[in-house]
Order: structure tokens, then C-alpha cells, then sequence
């Protein structure tokens, strides 16, 4: 690594004048930033940096750029692909300290946050109002994280990903200029779709402090449940029977019958070991009704052994904790585990046979791999788990992810659906993108020429 | 204009030899290719060239952009903007002879296409199957150009825009290389969104030879009907409560007193001369006759007179004829004049605000403007008359757009919902995104170093 760090050049010096306390070099914040939830080791940044405006973000970046230091955002650290780990040292910018809602319209169901907010408290938030926002990976992530990352999760399948639910940004760019992208309009045909570009962009391409969002009203009503089918592909020809039918399923969940063993086991429960989905209908009270029932027979046409559903509260609650629960219940099942999670996504029609596949690669590992997903997307994770003092377990789940991954690129798919390319991914992107790859790393370099922006992630490296 | 003309170097001939008849220089070819559907004066390019395939469009881009002669791309040429004329020349690229469809995959609800094929074209295709492309912005647009402009039309309120259903693309770029951008899943977390960035550049950065599209499930069930108000902001108030109430509009659109006096005149009818909203619901019969009563009564909440309603084809046909005229119909309220079509898109509680001004606007010049649009999505069109032999109407009507497109950026809107920026907007951009228009000009060089593609078009120039 020929790049200086940033304590020889002086620059923290500068930041310190300008954030003060706020400029962290404590130990254990640079040891509680230099760590992610996935299985990369340990990389401490040389500062933690918690900013509490647009324009210290700003001045941030400025200093930083003329030094060459890195500047890595950080929301709450929940990625699984070590998206936010300093590889380079330089600058973590935790964005805990810029939470606030600026902005909520609830006539045009839009709201303006800043971007280390996350979606739990926004939905608290909004909770009076009758709107919510939709986009749930699971964890309590930051929503300017979610941009950055363009994360998904169950309720994409009705509601889209981030893609579809940040309507502008305004986002600090490499030379310190702050840009707005977008407006509150709720379409435009007003040139590059620059908010398209920042997310997804992983933080290398400018520093999201503020979006805009799309809101979407409270269901008046809701309505859930619960089916066990022969096999995969059943489920699946399921599922793509009733996505044909324009019935819209707000999520449409499955687990394999090794998750859920897993998952069953967690809860106390008794279940066939077979293949599940779990799903959920949003809409008028005779509508998800309507669309509860007309599941019911499509999946009776595919042999699901009967199909459970409920309009009360209680229940949606439990069969959701019990799929909140499924990663937990996974690293459960193998104390002291730690999980290597995939995440491939295909065209539907090939999604019974890359799980099947991927079953019958981990059946022939020495790990486990419990498999669960949002069969609507045709996007999967594989929970492989691994003893983390064992190097050798690691290197087989790793291999098995590889292979994953290579069998979705041939399948017409993506090296991930949702987790984004961080550092696991990094080495699929010449695959799966060819000389597109190149153009990324082209806009890269005019947007960010001195290559500090989370260096060393998602373009073809260059410096 | 210090730019070459491609006569002079010998590019054209090199072309001749690759494409034979399939490059015209013609000068029907030429005037019927220097034309567009709007106010824009006649610019001819120097050849139009009609290649068959992928290789073809990369090696013409190829010689070219060797020669520093532009390229210009051309679909139906129905834009409003003047986005395909080659105002430096240089070969215009017609796509009417690459329109197969490619491949269709019905499980999967995609397909591929090539650029020049277009949406009834497909529609036509996929009427067997049980799917359809909604994408629907009145004129026959080809696809192509639908993604480059990102069309949006009557259905985006349900459906999205081209920025929703452009799955994939494939793209030659200013230097003949061919990239994929996308897969055939329906999401993605690998990287830049490529294909966002391409949807909307109008040309400048690539040519598309290929789309993957995301196709829907043909309706079971239609219901539409039609109903008046006493006001914009009656009628705007009722869609914003049945947006949030969570009904699934399929199209919601309003046409103001002046605009329905020339619609109902134009078919004979007889109807109060008020504002009108016209909607469809799509779903199961129950949902939509569920959909359509509960409109009703949000409806007659807000004062509407009557909310006449219907499942039946003819009558639905009828209403859409209607709308989908009302073009002509304003056009011939004054015979001989042509149009200048406003194209403001503004947050949802600030439409009646953008309307009601315009409407003032309007009564206080001498051309006149009837109002409609797409309100679900704040985006409305007023269609100023003016005598094109008569260059004081011109230029009123040019003040009176440029008026609301001021206010539509002081509202926290856009100057184009959908028609784009080609030669129109491109006045606005300054104002509309400030440094980000710059952030356009540096991928745009990032890209086309050479400026060859669609040159003077969307970004800020610099040769």
C-alpha cells in the first residue's frame, strides 16, 4: 500500500479544529469502526469522524481530498460485505449524529431525512401519519447505508428496492461541491439520473447526507401465511403463477426444509421438513381477503399441502418473527458458528434449479447451509456456517459461494442480489459486467480522480 | 459550428462501403430525418443510416468517431423536444430495421428486443401470453427511444416509468465498444447502476442496440370511469386521498374546463364544462369494482358531481379514445396551428397551485393553452395553439412554458416529466440541477471525450 497515512500528513490536525471531540482516535472506536458483520478481518480507520451538517461533511471531504486521505461513510455498520471497512486507513465518517427527519410531506408521501437515520425510528416517526416506508433488509440499517448499498429485502417484491424509493439526494462529492439530485416531483426527464447512480454506488462516488423518499400509505389491511410445498420447484411455479395472475403479494418469503428445521427448532414448533413459503397480502380488507383465498388454490394446483392464513395481528407477527428470526435461529443451530451469507439473485424460471443446485453443493460440503430468500426477486442466501478458528472451513464456504455465484452469472443472474460488492464481491465484477466494469471505473475517475472515496472498492483499481 | 462536416472526411464513403444501400443520402431521406413532431426548426442531418445489427451500429459509432463526425440515434422520431435532430449534422441512425423481439421469456415476465420495435408493436406480440408492456406515452414510440428520453405516460402511476421497466440494455458507447448493463434478474446490488444511467441520456453517452424488458400481467379485470369537479384542487385533493388509502390507480388523469370543452367538442359530446378526472383500476373483478366504489366515495367527498364508472370494454374504449385524442382534439380547436407542449412535473400538493397559475397564465396571453396530465404523478401539459407562420405567438408561447417551468423548480419540481430535455429544456438545466449539471458534463467527457454522440444535447457544452 504505497498511500500515505493520514497522520503523516497533517490533515487530522486540521480536522481537529474543525470537529473537535467530534474527531475520534480512540481505540475503541477505531476498533468498533475497523469491524463488520461478516466474516472479513479486522481494518482500523485512522480517525472516526461524526459530523453534524452538510457542510462539516463538506469542509471534511475538502481537507481530506487536498491530503489524500480516504473518507469511508459509515451508517450502522450493519452490511455484510465489509462495504465500510477503511482497506486504505483514512477517515470513517459515522453518520450517527445526522438522524433527523427535515422534511415530511405527507401529502405528497415524501420525506427528507438525514442519512443516519434508520428505518426503524423513521417508521416510528411516521407511525401517526398513515404512511410507511416499505424497504426492510432486515437489520436496522441507516436509510443513507441503504442508498449507498441499495438494499432490498422482503417487501421488494410489492414495493421495490432502494432503487424505487429514493426519489433525490444531496450528496457531497469527492472535491467537496454538494449536489442535489432530483427533485420532489415524483418522476423526471430532466438528464442523467444521478440519484440512480449514487445508489448502489457504495460510497465511492460522493457522501449521501440528506434523501428524499418515497412513501407508501398503511395498509388498511393485512393478511398472512404460511405453506409447505413437495419440493422447490413447486414453490416456485407457485409463486410464478400467482405473480402472472397480478396478484400482489407484498411479500413472498420461502426457507428450505433445512432452514427450516432450523428456524422450527428455534421456535419450539412442529413442521413438516419441507420446503415453505411465507407470504403477505397489503390491501382493502375484501381484497387481501380475495388474494389470501385465490393463493390458497394455486398453491393446492401445486401440491402445497395446505396453506395457513390469518388476518389477525398475532399471527402476522409470529410467522414474520419467525422469519426475522431464521438468521439467529441458523447461527443457533452450530454454537459459536459464524455464517458466510450468499446472495445470488436469477430470473425466476431458473431459481428452483440454482437452489437445488446450490442444496446439493453444501449437501456435498463438510458445512451447513441452511436456505432461505425472496423467491418473487428470484434472489437467495445460503447461511453457510463456519468455525471461525478454522481457516480451512472458511476457504470451503468461500469456494461454495464462488460457485454460487459463477452458476447465477450463467443462469442470467448477479453476484448479489441485495448484500451489494464490498470486499466479497469485488472479484466477480470483471465477470459479470465485462467492459462495463471499465465504464464504472471510468465514471469513478472523473467524479473522483485523487481515488478517495472508499478506495479500493467496487471499480477496477487503479491506484 | 467549428465541427467537420462528414462530407469533408471521407467518413461517409468508408460508411457507404459498410452499409451499401442501408446508408442514404437521399434528400427525402435527409428532410424527413431533420424534421420532428415540434416547433423546432429543420436541421438536416449529412446521411441517415439503417444498420441491421449490433456490429453494424459499433462499427459505424467506430468510423465515426475516428472521423470526429456525430451520431445521432432515431426511433419513430415522435419526441417533442427536438431530441434526434442533428443540429452539427453528422449521420443520423435509424432504427427501423433492427425491431425483432428477441427473446421472450414469459415465466420470467421479461423480454428482449431490439431498439427500433415499437410498444404496440410488442404489445401486439405478447397479446397471446397473458402480458403486456404498459409503458404508454400515447404516441408508437419505439422502444428505444422510449428508454433513451425515459418515457413515462398514462400508466406510470401504477406501472412506473421507463426508469422502472428497463431491466437490461445493451449499449454501443461513444468508442464502438458493446457493454451489457443489467441481467435478466429483476434486481440487483452489483455496482452502478448502468442501466439507470443510460435510461434518459437522450443519446449522449451510447446507442442502445438491446432492452430487456419488465412485462406485467394482463389485467383480469378493468373498471374506468369519469368524473367531474368543481376545481383543480377538489379533484387533486380526491387522488392524493385515494393514493394514500392504498388504491391501486392504473391511470389517473385530469383534464382542465378549457381542455374538456375541446375534447367533448371534438366527439360530439355533451359534458359539463368542468375539470374532469379519468381513471382505470386493474386487478380481480371483485378488486376492481371494490376499487372503483370506494374512489366514488372519496370522490363525492370532494365535491365531484357524479362518478360514472364501468367493466365494460366499449365504454372503457370510449374513455380512452377520448383522452388519447385529446391532442387532436385541441389542435383542431384551431385549425392550422401547431402545438408547443409544457411538460412540468411538480410535487402531488402543489399540482392544483401549477395548474391553477398556468390556467391564469394562460387567460392573460392571446394564444390559447387547454391543460392535461397525468396527476398521480403532479406531471401536467399545457398545449399552446400558436400560428406557426406567426413569430410574436411563438414567442409567447415560449414565455408562457418558460414561466412554468420557473415556478415548477420553485415548487420542488422538474422542467419535464417525461417529454425530456433535447432542444427545449436545455435552457433549464443550469437552474434545475446547478453542480450536478456540471457532475453530467463530467461522465458525458468521461465517456464521449470526442462529443460525438447527440453533440449540444443535455449537458453543458465544451467544444
Amino acid at each position: 500500500m504505497t498511500r500515505q497515512r493520514a497522520q503523516d500528513d497533517g490533515a487530522l490536525t486540521t480536522l481537529k479544529s474543525l470537529l473537535g471531540q467530534r474527531l475520534s482516535l480512540s481505540k475503541s472506536d477505531l476498533a468498533l469502526h475497523g469491524r463488520s458483520e461478516s466474516y472479513f478481518p479486522e481494518t482500523l480507520p485512522d480517525a472516526v469522524a461524526y459530523p453534524e451538517t452538510t457542510e462539516e461533511v463538506a469542509q471534511l471531504v475538502t481537507i481530506c481530498a487536498e491530503a489524500g486521505v480516504p473518507v469511508v461513510a459509515w451508517g450502522t455498520g450493519t452490511s455484510l460485505e465489509g462495504h465500510s471497512l477503511a482497506t486504505q486507513g483514512g477517515v470513517v465518517v459515522d453518520f450517527s449524529r445526522m438522524t433527523r427527519v427535515l422534511d415530511l410531506r405527507a401529502e405528497d408521501m415524501t420525506v427528507s431525512v438525514q442519512p443516519g437515520l434508520t428505518r426503524e425510528a423513521l417508521n416510528e416517526e411516521l407511525r401517526a401519519t398513515g404512511l410507511f416506508f416499505p424497504v426492510d433488509p432486515g437489520a436496522n440499517a441507516a436509510l443513507g447505508g441503504m442508498a449507498a448499498t441499495r438494499a432490498s429485502g422482503t417487501t421488494a417484491v410489492r414495493y421495490g428496492t432502494m432503487r424505487n424509493n429514493v426519489l433525490a439526494l444531496e450528496v457531497v462529492l469527492a472535491d467537496g461541491r454538494v449536489i442535489r439530485t432530483g427533485s420532489r416531483a415524483r418522476k423526471s426527464a430532466a438528464g442523467f439520473d444521478l440519484t440512480a447512480l449514487m445508489v448502489g454506488s457504495e460510497g465511492t462516488l460522493g457522501l449521501i447526507t440528506e434523501l428524499t423518499l418515497r412513501l407508501h400509505g398503511q395498509p388498511e389491511a393485512i393478511s398472512a401465511g404460511v405453506c409447505a410445498f413437495p419440493d422447490m420447484g413447486a414453490a416456485v411455479a407457485a409463486v410464478t403463477d400467482t405473480i402472472q395472475m397480478g396478484l400482489p403479494m407484498a411479500r413472498i418469503e420461502f426457507v428450505d426444509a433445512a432452514c427450516a428445521a432450523a428456524v422450527y427448532a428455534y421456535a419450539g414448533m412442529d413442521f413438516p421438513l419441507l420446503p415453505h413459503l411465507l407470504l403477505e397480502f397489503h390491501g382493502t380488507e375484501a381484497a387481501v381477503a380475495e388474494q389470501a383465498r385465490l393463493f390458497g388454490e394455486i398453491a393446492g394446483d401445486h401440491g402445497a399441502l395446505g396453506f395457513d392464513w390469518s388476518v389477525k395481528p398475532e399471527d402476522r407477527k409470529a410467522l414474520w418473527a419467525m422469519r426475522h428470526n431464521a438468521y439467529y435461529a441458523i447461527l443457533a443451530s452450530r454454537p459459536g458458528a459464524r455464517a458466510l451469507v450468499t446472495d445470488i439473485c436469477v430470473p425466476i424460471s431458473r431459481l428452483a434449479e440454482a437452489v437445488e443446485a446450490a442444496q446439493a453443493d453444501i449437501a456435498a460440503a463438510s458445512v451447513s447451509g441452511p436456505i432461505l430468500g425472496h423467491v418473487g426477486d428470484g434472489n437467495f442466501h445460503a447461511v453457510l456456517l463456519v468455525d471461525p478458528e478454522n481457516p480451512e472451513e472458511l476457504a470451503e464456504a468461500k469456494a461454495l459461494s464462488d460457485r454460487m455465484v459463477r452458476r447465477a452469472l450463467a443462469l442470467g443472474g448477479t453476484s448479489t442480489g441485495e448484500h451489494g460488492v464490498g470486499l466479497g464481491k469485488l472479484g466477480f465484477m470483471a465477470a459479470e459486467h465485462g467492459d462495463g466494469w471499465a465504464v464504472m471505473g471510468e465514471i469513478k475517475r472523473a467524479l473522483d480522480p485523487k481515488n478517495i472515496l472508499n478506495p479500493g472498492k467496487l471499480v477496477p483499481p487503479w491506484q
